[in-house]
This record gives C-alpha cells, sequence and structure tokens, in this order.
C-alpha cells in the first residue's frame, strides 16, 4: 500500500521525472508528508568506485596516504562533484576541501556534514570515502530536489584522519585543525614512512598549512554530522541497517612496566623478585579500583608482554597494556586514576621487590583517560523517528573511536551514523558495505539535515 | 714443584712410556699417592668428534635420533671401542648397550658408569656423549694401567633418553626400562617425527624390545655415576671447573585453562568473565600456598598464553603454566597440592564467574609433583677431595632435570657430574664444552670409580 501511495506522489511532483528510475537502486520515502528525498545510488556506487581508482596499490585494497598524488586525484574528483551542483568549492589552509550550500541565512552557523577520505596502507574503499559521498549525494538530491535551506550546509571532505600515516595519536588531524588543537609541533615532529613530517608533506603537496587560519570560531557551527562504517561486525552480526550512536567512550591507556630477576624455577621463593606476581597484583587492583567508582568507567589489563615467558623461570619482565573507558563526562573530574595506580604500585614494589614503571600513553594535549565524546541526543531522537518511518531496523552502538566526529563533540553538537561493515572487517581490502546498506545510512543522515536545516 | 714430582713418577712407571704425552692435553695425578690415573685427552677429542660424525643433518649440528641409522653407526663405533680393551659388550632387550670389565668378584653389584649418545634435532656434539666417552676412556685408562677391581665395572651406552623424539615425557628411556618403569603402553602409543611408535621404530632398528628382560634386580647395581654437561651457564658464568649435584629437585606441572567472555574493554565490569582477572588471582594463591609450604618447594607461574592478548578485549582465555619444584623428599606425603590448588581455583571460579581447567602434566606411573632426585651424599664428600686434590674448581649445583641419573636415584647410589657448557647453550649445534673442561669431569669420575672399586 506504501508503494502505491509514492507512486501517487511520483505525479504529484513533475520535477521528479528527469530522475532515471531503477527499481531496485531507488527508494522513495514520505517524511513529514511535505517532500519525497531520493537517494540516487548509482552515483553513490559511481564515487565509490571512482574514489577507489586512486590507489597507490592497484589490485590490492585502496592506499590513499595523506598529502600522496591519490590524495590529489580524490581531492579533484570531489572538487568537480560539487562544482556541478553549484556548490562554492575550496581549500582551507590544513588542505581540507570544503563545498558550501549556501543558506537562506548565510551568516547562520553551518551544518557540516562529511569525513574523510584518505586510507590505511591496503585498506577499503569505504572507511571514510562513504561519510564523504553520503555528504556529496545529500547536497545532490537537495539541488534536484530545489530544497531550500535555512542553515548553510557545508561539506567537509578530510585527507588526514588516518593515525597510521604518521603514527599513533596523530589521526583526525583536519578535525584537530578546525577546532584548534594541533599544535605547531606536531607538523615538526610526526613523520610518514617516507620520512616527512607533515609540514614538508603538505609543502610537497603544495599547500603552507596555516593552523591560525584553519581553525574555526567556535559558536560557527551550528551541527557536525558524519557517517561512518561501523569497523566492527555489530551491525553486520545482527542484520541491523543503522547504528546511531549515542557517545564514544573516553579512552584512557597506560603500559604498566615491571622489572623483576630473572631465575630458575628452583630459586628461592623469599629472596624471588617475580614480575609475574607483581603485575598480577597490578591486575587486581586496576580491577577493585575501577569497579569501586561504578559504571561510569571501565579498566581492563588485555595484553601481557612476558620475557621469557617459559614455565621454566621466574619472568623477569611484564609489561601490561591498561585500557581504560570512561562514559560519564563527570568522572574524571572526580578520580586522579594516575594517582590511584600510583598509590598501589608503591604498595605493589614494597611487597614484590619488583620495579614498576607507569607510562602514559595520552596523546600530548589531551587527557589521559580522555572524557566521552557524547553526541546530540536530540538529534539521535531524530533519527530514531526517521528510521522507523523508513522501516529501518536501527540501534544505538556506542563503539568506536578516533572518529573526526570524536574531536568534534565539544565544538559542535555532533552526530555520527554507523553503516554496516561485513563482517566486521575494515583497514583492509576485503572492507565492505552492501550499497543497498549504505543507502539506508545516507537516506537517515539525509532526512535529518533536511528536518535541522530549516 | 708439584710438575717436578710428576716428572719423577713418569719415570718410576714404564708401563705409561708408550702413551703419546703432548703437554697441554695430559695431565697427571697422584690421588692418595698409590697410582697415576692419565686421561688421554687426544682419545676423548677423538671419540668426540668422531661420534658428531654420525648425524642425519651435516652442517647443522648432530641429529643422531633414536633407533636411526646414526644411532646404527655410533653403537657400531662404541662397540669396537670397547671390544678393544677386552670388554665383555652387548646389547639388552631394549637395545641399551653395555661393555663390561670384570671384577674380581663377579658376583658383586656392578659400578655402572655412562650416560646416552643420542641427539634432539640439530643438537650438539657433547650433550650425552660426554659421558659416554667419559665411561669408555676411564676403562680405556683401567685397561692400560691394569688397574684391579673388586666390583664389575659396567659402562652403559643409552640411545633414547631426549624426550623430543618421541615427544614429552618419553625420555630417559632406557634407564626406565633398567629400572622397569616404563610401560608395555608407552611402547605402543607414542610416535616419532616419522610416525613410528617406540616398539615399531626398535623393530626398523632391528631389535624386538622385552621390558622384562632388559629390568634389573634391585641391588644388582652398586652405583650409577652420570657425567654430563650443565646445559646451563653457572659453571661457565662462574670459570667453576666441576659441578657436583646433590640433588636434582623434583618436579610438579600444571597448565590451568581460564575460559571467559570475550569482550570490548566498553563491556560493563559486574558482567564481565575475565579469564586475566581469574589468572592473576591464581598467581597469587600458587605464590602463597608454595611459600607457607616453607624452604623444601618453590612454585612458579613463569608463562601465559593469552587469547586474543590486546589491549582492546578482555580476555577470553588464559593458560598458565605452573611449575613446581620439591627439594625435600618428605614434603609431598605432608601435602596434597592438586587439593589445595583446586580449593583456590572453585573459590576462583565463584568470584569471577570464569570456568578454570586443572591440567596435570605428570608422566604416566610419576607422581606430580615428583620427590627430589637424591644423589649419594658420600660420593659427593669423596669428589670434593678428589677435586680439592687435583685443584679443580668446583661447586654444588642442583640444577637440571630429565637426566638419566635421576631415573636411577631410587634404584642404586647415584651420582652426577658437571661439566661446563660454553655460554650455557645445549639442544643446538653450538653446544661445547672446552676439552679440558670435560678431562677435569672425567679425571674425577675416574678417580671416584677407582676408589669405590675396590
Amino acid at each position: 500500500m506504501w508503494l502505491k501511495n509514492l507512486n501517487a506522489h511520483y505525479l504529484l511532483f513533475g520535477f521528479l521525472a528527469s530522475v532515471t528510475i531503477i527499481a531496485d537502486r531507488l527508494s522513495n520515502h514520505m517524511l513529514k508528508g511535505t517532500i519525497i528525498l531520493q537517494v540516487n545510488l548509482d552515483r553513490v556506487i559511481n564515487d565509490i568506485e571512482t574514489l577507489a581508482t586512486f590507489t597507490a596499490t592497484p589490485g590490492n585494497g585502496v592506499t590513499k596516504s595523506s598529502y600522496s598524488h591519490e590524495d590529489k586525484l580524490a581531492k579533484e574528483y570531489l572538487k568537480n562533484e560539487m562544482e556541478k551542483i553549484g556548490l562554492k568549492v575550496w581549500q582551507d589552509e590544513f588542505s581540507t576541501l570544503f563545498g558550501r550550500r549556501e543558506g537562506k541565512n548565510p551568516d547562520a552557523p553551518v551544518i557540516m556534514i562529511g569525513s574523510h577520505y584518505d586510507s590505511v596502507v591496503n585498506g577499503g574503499a569505504f572507511d571514510g570515502v562513504a561519510g564523504v559521498v553520503a555528504a556529496l549525494e545529500i547536497l545532490r538530491v537537495f539541488q534536484e530536489n530545489n530544497i531550500e535551506n535555512d542553515y548553510p550546509i557545508e561539506i567537509i571532505a578530510m585527507n588526514a584522519e588516518e593515525g597510521e600515516t604518521f603514527g599513533p595519536g596523530t589521526g583526525v588531524s583536519n578535525s584537530r585543525a578546525l577546532v584548534g588543537t594541533l599544535t605547531e609541533k606536531e607538523l615538526d615532529t610526526v613523520k610518514n614512512r617516507h620520512g616527512l613530517t607533515k609540514r614538508e608533506a603538505m609543502k610537497a603537496y603544495g599547500l603552507v598549512p596555516d593552523l591560525a587560519k584553519a581553525k574555526r570560531e567556535k559558536g560557527s557551527i551550528k551541527n557536525f554530522i558524519e557517517l561512518h562504517i561501523e569497523q566492527g561486525p555489530v551491525l553486520d552480526n545482527h542484520q541491523i541497517d543503522v547504528g546511531l550512536v549515542e557517545y564514544l567512550p573516553g579512552i584512557g591507556r597506560y603500559k604498566v612496566k615491571f622489572h623483576g630477576s630473572l631465575e630458575d624455577s628452583t630459586a628461592p621463593m623469599a629472596s624471588r623478585k617475580d614480575a609475574m606476581v607483581a603485575a598480577s597484583k597490578f591486575v587486581l587492583a586496576v580491577n577493585q579500583i575501577v569497579q569501586s567508582l561504578g559504571t561510569g568507567i571501565t579498566g581492563t589489563v588485555g595484553e601481557f608482554e612476558i620475557s621469557p615467558n617459559s614455565h621454566q623461570f621466574v619472568p623477569d619482565y611484564v609489561q601490561a597494556s591498561v585500557e581504560i573507558r570512561t562514559f560519564d563526562k563527570k568522572i574524571l573530574d572526580e578520580i586522579n586514576l594516575r594517582d590511584r595506580f600510583m598509590t598501589e604500585i608503591k604498595s605493589i614494589q614494597k611487597e614484590t621487590n619488583v620495579d614498576i614503571e607507569l607510562i602514559e600513553m595520552a596523546r600530548i594535549g589531551y587527557s589521559n583517560p580522555t572524557p566521552p565524546s557524547v553526541m546530540s541526543k536530540e538529534n539521535v531522537e531524530i533519527m530514531k523517528r526517521i528510521c522507523d518511518e523508513l522501516h529501518y531496523k536501527h540501534t544505538i552502538i556506542n563503539n568506536g573511536t578516533g572518529h573526526d566526529a570524536m574531536i568534534m563533540t565539544d565544538f559542535a553538537p555532533t552526530n555520527l551514523i554507523y553503516v554496516p561493515s561485513k563482517d566486521g572487517i575494515s583497514h583492509h581490502p576485503d572492507e565492505w558495505t552492501d550499497y543497498e546498506d549504505l543507502k539506508k545510512g545516507i537516506d537517515v543522515m539525509m532526512h535529518l539535515v533536511y528536518e535541522i536545516c530549516k
């Protein structure tokens, strides 16, 4: 019955006649009874597949490193596609590409939609790119439907999200530049696999970075909305169409090094410096401390490196990895986790005669752990309703780290929408999202933008 | 001055004139003022180097597996060398080679000296072989010095000591057959790398094993004496010539498997089944239990296998290896370690919701842990005196496992003499013992045999 109604709408809205209708690739939705917005999946597929050809490793996944030749080719393609639909296109002083659809109120804060198009080495075609293409397709649909947006809408296409390129803690660069937390120092210290610093790599790319100019004013962004592949198996395993993120947990990382003494298993118990005993005490201490802090935080020791890791020897060295996750913005104001760990470490050191080092794995300029990145709850509620109206199966999913959306949450009301990753695979040539699934994600995002742009 | 005296002795004992004297390879010792016994290091070197040529991996260490072609070649060489000095030579029903120098009292219990000549794959030239060659050289010296022994002396040359060949717990076969603890079942179950059971491999070697016939009567062996390379770094590091073993600690081995649930680091603490937390509790429990039992026992958890061993996940699986060592024969009668572990395991299981399995790694027919293997203290005292008289630096060293001497301790008064292993390396082509060091070990063993054979 619903389909019949939609056919009736086709007749009403003559301006849709020019769109080639392929039955299994197009779907039609009426939301709030005012308009039909249609994603053209052929265009989306063409975007994804074209962008995948800009790779340094043809036949072995997508390799589109920041500031590379392939980055330039992709940027040129996106620029052309944006210009085709009348957007004002420019690259900012950190080489972030923008395409702006002006609003009825040009001075109003902007609704920013998009993601990144750089990839890891031998990555897939969807990580990041899916979100850039979603944003592009949304403004195409707005263009062909003559949508009148009060707020300006900007596509953001970022080229330096992957932390792999310049090493851990160096990713989500464009969003960090945008909110003003990326430092000059970082530009001159971290290096890519060709030995170039960020600044050098950007210069070779044809741009002298200017962090002051690339920074946006707080309040100038009304919303930041990103669609991304899940990079995990939850949606795919449960055959859920769309994942709505309420928050990304904050993260804290420590390495704890236990330096004992190597001895044969016959060594007297009393004089041992047993790194495994010390590490075990620490595992239990972390567990006990974190449990005592309630449900706003978790702590995991999931990894040991043990030397020599032989049944015959008292280990002289254990390195434990501690991962803290936070779900409550307030919890980190109330506790000093490092102090609590140090108190335990001192006591374990006394009991075991094992020397213990606590190493913070924090990114420079960030607290360790970081607070959670909380998304716009209001928009999550709108998207739930949109999903229900579109009959899309949806779920709240609060997994994932390191997305640009995470950087944006303290700067502007932000939302992150996940589409399924086949078998949870990403950063791999086999990374895959069914196009129908991608379309559903774009549908939800598009109707959210439609609702909030007025 | 001492050297001058020795030269005088040369003149006295005319039967030594035929021996080629190479100054840096021969030494002369007067013990108890009655005789000069001289190890001929050239013969020893020739034995070691010849036996090293019987290898399945020329150019890549010695590979002389039990019941192999190389085993046969080595046995033939040893048989010939024994016959040259008038020994009665035979192979028993478990393929152990013996060479007997009759005693004045042929019915007296035998002094058995020797070791094994089989090797691991890509092993060295000294492990085992050093002890067989020591025994051979001792009876050569006895022969050329016309020593009259009251007790018969038998060289034992074993060909199935290495547990590697048929898998863990299957080594020290010849000594186990000799004392009657090797089972028919073992002959038909364990397999070598060619897929043959022990019985099949022995048949292919040309012998139908007969365990009943291979067994010796208790009381028929007056002493068992083995020289072996240390296979550890203690003597080499401290530049000590000879290691005298007072006991080999008993050994107990367990694997403890912790089956939890794999979860992301964001999983609520309260509902986790964290295998690492459970394993950590167990490490501390082992440590506490063993410490409470005093100095006669040690316990070590030196090895973890963790899955997935990632900082991002609550591990669903940890396997811990527990090694118990015992130094006191009585301690195992007083405690039931398994019961104590199980009590802790049940309580940890309750606290953590992790399923825990305790697996005994005992050899069939053995207690777990085993009691220590205590050597003849009397003979250790004699050897200390001999070392002092020879000006050899010596130490008590109670490390090592899995030697045939260990099997013999409950059957006959037994002694084990270590010579240095360069850098502690063994079971490797680089395994090395300086020949001068080997000579010192043979000297000590030879003079012990000389004293107790009367």
